[in-house]
């Protein structure tokens, strides 16, 4: 909770990501010592475009733990996802190409993958998984040259495909030969529930997987991976080159010598536990304080849920109030590329603690119920001038 | 001096960039370890695309110390000026588009400008300064849309660009309407002579200026920094987010913790002076070891020396040959994007200490001394088979 510019707290449930007051500040200061201390001439020199060979390694080893296996020869270093969407961009997306992602989806990855927003076409997330026909049709008229998704706790929906439906979207983007990047970004906070196989275990040469730091530990410090077959590790070096010769050393040495020590580890530990009690506090509010006919899917991982109210419900309007009752929050709508429903919000329980999750989730409920008839009336009115003009 | 394979040791003159042993270690250990205990909700977050607005300010008024007049306002962070070049390219060039620049030069400038190595015209150094012609005469074909220089201690020739020069290239690109990048990462490296007036204090509506911590303080930190007019800095902004986000917040606050305590200019004031004597250590031993028909201009700043040897010369073989008694250095052929002339080598003076500069350009010489008779019956050889073939 954070002071507000007129003295009142506010609650802000819109970042997805961890903040700072969980972040391992004391074991970090110690690696950060050390490596200026001990590995000085790894860090005040050029280094190499794909990375760091021991943070590599150490990469390499972590996502082992997660069930995705991959040599330090085919992951290189980046500055985070951003980074990670805008170098494959560079070498899988050509002019005048289409590429095939989940519509709501992250907006970085539109603006990486499509500068111009053109040769979107969406790919649509039904309860039992993507509706595959969706590949199929885009690709009767110009074939797609790559497909986005988000597995794990997709973002903002909180969705996981389940493991047929990986299966099915491997095996078609295999018989057509398209690439897909795997975005695992929330990948490694799963809070319940078993461990579905990641697109990169089932077609570790088709899949370009990409993670990072950014929800783990913190977005500030932008240090992540691409982990993709060798042809497109090399023309990633080379793009990554081109883009800023290679990501700070002083960075990958820290992390190098931070998840040696296996703090990382003992991290994620910690705060998917923080994590998972802040998701159920925030689902137990929303029962008891969001109107009955409100559906949200739990998500098993993430930082995020994704609520949707009924269709009469517009939430830029309900996040212009709420943020006057001092929460904010995202509304639904920033993150469709196309034909964006209103009606949906997303509201993350990253930053703030139990208690001001509660809080923020009561003057929210609150909120909907001093704007539910406003609403209604409003709706009355504008289905009566629909009439008068139809 | 390091150890080389087989335990003899081997002296680079390779590169052109401040080594681990001139690095500030326990200043910059103390800011950051300041930083991390102090400033911690500043760095594990989200932060602006543009960068850190204190970081903006201090490198405001450390670019005022050399002559730049910036706001804030005007200033984008990078991750050094391989981005910043790469950032320029997406705000200013469109396939198709044609670009002038001096030849030889950075080759990473080639790579990131002109990623299809496409439409680049080249821009004659004269000692009078560039001539201009090529600018007029690109422009009577495919208008270039614009021009790239180093105005200051010109990697890899050292060349200085006389006043004169840069007025009547910023009265003709103003004409003309062409915006110029001056790229002046070695600026802050100057040992003798008195400043010249920047292009960008000359035309500040015209010329994109950028700089870097890579040559004063270490290349591994990547962070850099764009002053532009406003309008492209808004550009800028908007790419710099699809690109990477933000460059790394511990980073930024580093160095902006680092620049606050002025530890930055008592650096500088040190390191021009161990770089000078390098510098004057290597023309020394040019002097006495070198042929006499080998040429170097004196640079007044900068890393490196540009030496020529007669037209005969091919500095490709004698860096083979050299290498194998231990010193290296770059062949000039490397610098140029075309007609590469063989017969140049750029010395560096950055990373060896002043005996083991004199040790390297006694071993280059003797290396040229003992090659001298075989490149003459080569030459003799090559001649007569061109006769033959003639």
């Amino acid at each position: 909770m954070a002071a507000s510019r007129n003295g009142s707290k506010s609650i802000s449930l819109v970042y997805a990501a961890p903040p700072a007051s969980l972040f391992p500040v004391d074991a970090f200061r110690r690696a950060v010592d050390f490596v200026l201390k001990r590995r000085l001439p790894e860090i005040a020199r050029l280094g190499p475009a794909e990375g760091l060979p021991s943070l590599r390694l150490e990469v390499a080893r972590m996502l082992a733990q997660i069930g995705i296996t991959a040599s330090d020869d085919n992951i290189v270093i980046t500055n985070g996802c951003q980074q990670s969407l805008d170098l494959l961009r560079r070498v899988l997306v050509k002019p005048g190409n289409t590429i095939v992602l989940e519509n709501p989806t992250y907006p970085g990855a539109v603006g990486a993958l499509s500068p111009t927003s053109l040769g979107l076409h969406e790919l649509p997330i039904l309860a039992e998984g993507p509706d595959l026909r969706a590949i199929a049709t885009a690709a009767s008229g110009n074939r797609p040259k790559l497909v986005y998704v988000s597995p794990n706790f997709h973002n903002p929906t909180g969705y996981t495909m389940p493991a047929d439906a990986r299966r099915q979207l491997m095996t078609l983007t295999g018989q057509m030969g398209i690439p897909v990047i795997e975005d695992d970004v929330f990948g490694p906070l799963r809070y319940d529930g078993a461990a579905v196989p990641s697109l990169q275990s089932l077609s570790p040469h088709l899949v370009i997987y990409i993670g990072s730091f950014s929800k783990i530990l913190s977005p500030g410090l932008r240090l992540g991976w691409i982990v993709a077959p060798r042809p497109v590790v090399e023309q990633v070096i080379l793009s990554k080159q081109a883009a800023d010769a290679h990501s700070s050393l002083l960075l990958q040495v820290a992390m190098d010598e931070f998840c040696k020590r296996d703090i990382i580890h003992r991290h994620l530990k910690k705060v998917r536990k923080v994590f998972r009690n802040r998701r159920d506090a925030m689902a137990e509010a929303l029962r008891k304080h969001f109107p009955s006919d409100a559906t949200w899917p739990l998500p098993e991982g993430g930082l995020s849920l994704w609520v949707t109210l009924t269709p009469d419900w517009n939430t830029e309007d309900l996040s212009v109030a709420a943020k006057e009752r001092g929460v904010q929050f995202l509304p639904g709508s920033l993150f469709y590329f196309r034909s964006a429903r209103r009606h949906a919000m997303r509201l993350s329980f990253a930053t703030e603690d139990e208690p001001d999750i509660r809080t923020g989730i009561r003057i929210l409920g609150e909120t909907i119920e001093q704007m539910r008839p406003k609403l209604f009336a409003l709706g009355q009115e504008a289905r009566e001038r629909t009439l008068a003009v139809v």
